[in-house]
C-alpha cells in the first residue's frame, strides 16, 4: 500500500507525552485558581457563523481568520475568546445572572505567517467579569490577586503586576488639551523601555506629533513618576481638580492600589505604571500587564482591562466588563525554550508500573485493582517480553515506582516495589506499599509546574 | 449602531453555566478513571492537512468533513480522534515507548444534516492501546473495567457490557463455508433485537443471502447462546477443534471473560454476547459495546474493539491496538433528556458567595482572602445594589453558602453564615465557618454526576 507521510501542519502545537503532561498541570492550575473566584466554566463551539463572528469587522484579524463554507453556511474559525462571550452573553441574557463571571480556556485560530513561537492554533486562557448596566470598580481592584495566586501556584515569584487606568491617561491628555492626539502618543510613550528618554522626547516634538516643548516635557514629568505605590498615588494628587476623568481615575487606581493587602498580594509584585496602555480602543478603566522580571523579553504574560461595552455589536444592553487573558500556548513554548519548566514533574502516565513476571497476570491485575481503588495511577504490563525490556520500558516511560510479582512475592503475599528513581527495592504487604506510593503522590502533588532560575 | 443577531450554529452544543458544569463534572469523572488506568493525556490539533487526515479516503465520512483551503494550503477539521492518533503514532513512532496507552478528550467535527441529538462539533472521549507489532490478550482483557470503573464512577449501575469476539464470529462462518457472505449476514444478525427470531430466519434464507435452513438454523442455533458468562463459553466449547480460527478466538474470549473477578469487574454488568460484530472491516478480536438497561434505545454508550493495525495508511510498521469511544455530547444529549443528570450536582461557580454590607469592602475582601487560601473557591459580590437585589443573585446562582459581613459582624469579628438551602444563619468565627464549608465540599465530592431512576 502506498504511504501518506504523516505530518503535524506548522504553526500547531502537538506535544510529547511528558511535554504534553507539563502543559496539563498548568492547565489545571489555571483552572484550579480561577474556579476559587468564582468563574465559572464556559465552552463555546469553535466554529461560529462568520457574520456573526466578525459582527465587528476589519482589520488585522479578519486576514487572518480561517473563513469557509460547508454548504450555505458562511462559517469561521474563532480568532479570540472574547467575541464568544459578547455572543454568548448577548444571546443568553435572559438566562444569566450579573454579574457574570465566566472563564474560559480553548483554542483560538489565526492564520499568521508560520514563525518560530507564532502560532496558528493555540489556547487562550480567558476570565471575564461582565456586569449588567453596571459593575463595580471593586472587581477590578481583585483582578490583580486573581493574577497573583495563579501565577504564585504555577512556581513564579519574580514577575510584577502593572496596572494603570485608562482615565488617568484619557484624562492628562484631555487636561493638556491634546485628546486628539491621545492614541499616537500613548503609541510613542510605550516605546519608552526600548528607545529611552532622550529618544522619546525627540519624537514627541518631532514632525509627527509636533507637540510644544512644554507639553512634551509634561509628558515626560507625568510617566516618569515613580517610586512605590503610594508614592506614584501622592504624586499624582499633584493632577487633582484639574481634569473630571483625570480625577475619576485617580480614584480608581486608588481603591485598586489600597485592596492589594486584603486581596494577598504583597507590594512588590505590584506596580502602579503610568507608561502602560494596553489596546488604544477598547480599555476605558484599569488595565493590566504582567512581567517576568528575569524576561521581559518574553513581554506581558498576562494582560487585559477594563472596558465598557462587551457586546455592542450584539445587543443595546450596556455591559461593561473586566477581563484579563494568558496565552497559553505562547507561555508554554517560552517557558519551556528558557528552561522554566520543572524537571520534577511527573510526566509517566501513572505512579506504578505492575509486572507480573509468573505465567498467570491474575496476582498481578488484582494487585492493579487494589491500587486503582486507593486512587494510585496504576498501569498494567503484560506483554511477553524478556526482563531487561520490561525495565527499558519502565525507564524510558519514567515510572516513579514499578511493582515486581514472582512466585516467592505471590507465594509470600507480597510485592517487590522498587524506587525507579533511588533503586531501592523492598518486599512489602499490598497495603505498605500502596502507602509508600500515596505519600510520595502527596509530596509530589506539591511541586509546581515552573521552576524559576534567575537569568545569567 | 446596527445590530447582528447573535446566533449559536444549530448542531453545535452550547450550555448555560448550570448544564456546563454538570458536563465538566462528567469529563472530570472521564479523566479521573483514563488517568487511573496509566492512559496519557494526547491534545492532537483540530486542524489537519486534508491529504493527511484523509489518507484512507472515502465513504460516508468524507462527504461530511469540513475541508476548506488557507492560501495554499489544503485543510480539514478532524472528524474523529482515531486517525490523528494513527498520525500521531506513525509521526512520534521513534519517540514513543510501546504499549502506547493515551486518551483523548476532545472535539470533532461532522457536517451531518441538522437534526435533533445530532451534533455536528461533539466531544469523542477516547482512550487506546497500541502495540508495537504484538500487543498480549490481557490488554483487551482490561478494558471492561476501565468502562465499568468508568460508568461507577459517574453513578450508573444498571449496565451491561456485551463483548465479542470477531474471530470467534469469522471462524464460525469460514467453518460453515460462509467467509464471503459473512458481513452482510453479522449486518443482519446486528437486527435481531429489533425484528426477533422468525423475522431473522426469513431474511437469512430470503433471496438476499440464499443460505440453506441448515444453515441459517446454525446460526440461529449459535447467536441464541445464551445463559451466564461460564454457561456461554462452556456452549462455544462444543465447536472447537473445527476452525482454528474460532479456536483462538474462544481462546481470548475466555481470558476475558476469566480476569474478570481480578479486574473488579462484577459479572452482572457483563455478557459474552454473540450477536454483536461493531464495525465490520476493522476490528479483528474482542469487541465491546455498553448498554444502559434501562435505556436501550439510547444504544451503546461506550464501545470499542481490537483492531490489527492503526496506521497502515501511514507507516510500515504494524501497530495493534485495542480502543474504546465515548460520544460524550451525545451522551450527555440524551442523559440530560431522560433526566438523568443529577439535581445534586452544586451548579455554581462558587461554594460561597461574600456580601458585605458595610460601605467598606474590606472585611469582605480579608474573608474571600482567607477562605480562598483555604481552597473554598469564593465569589466576592461588591456590586452597590439592595439587599433585596443581592439575595436574589445568590438565589439564582445557586450558591450552597452565603456570607453577609455588617457592622455587627464585623465589630464581633465574626461572619453570618447562611446555608441557603436550609435557610439557617449562624454567626460563627471565620475558621469554624471555612470548617463547615470545607465539610460540605468533602460531601459533595462523593455526589455522582448521574443519578439513575428505573425507568416507568
Amino acid at each position: 500500500m502506498e504511504k501518506i507521510k504523516p505530518r503535524t501542519l506548522s504553526g500547531f502545537m502537538e506535544l510529547l507525552p511528558a511535554e504534553q503532561a507539563k502543559m496539563d498541570k498548568i492547565m489545571a492550575a489555571l483552572r484550579e485558581n480561577y474556579s476559587l473566584y468564582g468563574f465559572t466554566a464556559l465552552d463555546t463551539p469553535v466554529i461560529e457563523s462568520a457574520p456573526v463572528l466578525l459582527a465587528k469587522g476589519g482589520g488585522e484579524t479578519e486576514k487572518q481568520i480561517y473563513r469557509f463554507t460547508k454548504g450555505d453556511s458562511d462559517l469561521a474559525l474563532r480568532f479570540d475568546l472574547t467575541v464568544p462571550l459578547a455572543k454568548y452573553v448577548a444571546l443568553n441574557y435572559a438566562s444569566l445572572a450579573f454579574p457574570f463571571r465566566r472563564y474560559q480556556i480553548g483554542k483560538v485560530y489565526r492564520g499568521e505567517r508560520a514563525q518560530r513561537g507564532r502560532f496558528r492554533e493555540f489556547y487562550q486562557a480567558d476570565i471575564d467579569i461582565i456586569g449588567d448596566g453596571k459593575l463595580d470598580i471593586m472587581n477590578e481592584a481583585e483582578i490583580p490577586s486573581i493574577i497573583y495566586r495563579t501565577l504564585i501556584s504555577l512556581g513564579l515569584t519574580r514577575f510584577r503586576i502593572r496596572v494603570n487606568n485608562r482615565k488617568v491617561l484619557n484624562g492628562f491628555y484631555a487636561m493638556l488639551g491634546l485628546s486628539e492626539k491621545s492614541g499616537d502618543i500613548m503609541r510613542t510613550v510605550d516605546k519608552l523601555d526600548k528607545i529611552g528618554k532622550e529618544k522619546l522626547r525627540e519624537l514627541l516634538i518631532g514632525e509627527e506629533l509636533m507637540l510644544s516643548e512644554k507639553d512634551a516635557d509634561e509628558i515626560l514629568g507625568f510617566i516618569e513618576i515613580s517610586g512605590t505605590n503610594s508614592e506614584v498615588l501622592a504624586a499624582l494628587e499633584n493632577y487633582r481638580g484639574r481634569n473630571e476623568l483625570l480625577d475619576t481615575g485617580l480614584d480608581e487606581l486608588g481603591t485598586v492600589a489600597k485592596c492589594l493587602g486584603a486581596f494577598g498580594v504583597p507590594e512588590e509584585n505590584f506596580a502602579v505604571d503610568l507608561t502602560i496602555a494596553r489596546g488604544l480602543d477598547y480599555y476605558t478603566g484599569t488595565v493590566y500587564e504582567t512581567m517576568l522580571l528575569d524576561y521581559p523579553e518574553i513581554g506581558s504574560v498576562c494582560s487585559g482591562g477594563r472596558y465598557d461595552n462587551l457586546a455592542e455589536y450584539y445587543t443595546d444592553k450596556q455591559l461593561p466588563g473586566v477581563g484579563i487573558s494568558i496565552g497559553l500556548t505562547r507561555l508554554f513554548y517560552v517557558l519551556s525554550e528558557q528552561g522554566l519548566l520543572s524537571d520534577e514533574t511527573i510526566t509517566a502516565p501513572a505512579e506504578v508500573l505492575v509486572i507480573p513476571m509468573t505465567d498467570s497476570p491474575a496476582a498481578a491485575v488484582e494487585t492493579a485493582t487494589f491500587l486503582r481503588n486507593k486512587g494510585i495511577r496504576t498501569q498494567l504490563y503484560c506483554e511477553n517480553k524478556k526482563f531487561k525490556a520490561k525495565m527499558s520500558y519502565a525507564d524510558k516511560m519514567g515510572f516513579p515506582y514499578i511493582i515486581l510479582l514472582g512466585e516467592d512475592e505471590i507465594s509470600s503475599n507480597r510485592v517487590s516495589l522498587k524506587n525507579m528513581k533511588s533503586g531501592e527495592q523492598e518486599a512489602l504487604g499490598l497495603e505498605t506499599a500502596s502507602e509508600k506510593i500515596l505519600a510520595f503522590i502527596a509530596e509530589s502533588a506539591k511541586v509546581k509546574p515552573i521552576k524559576e532560575k534567575e537569568k545569567n
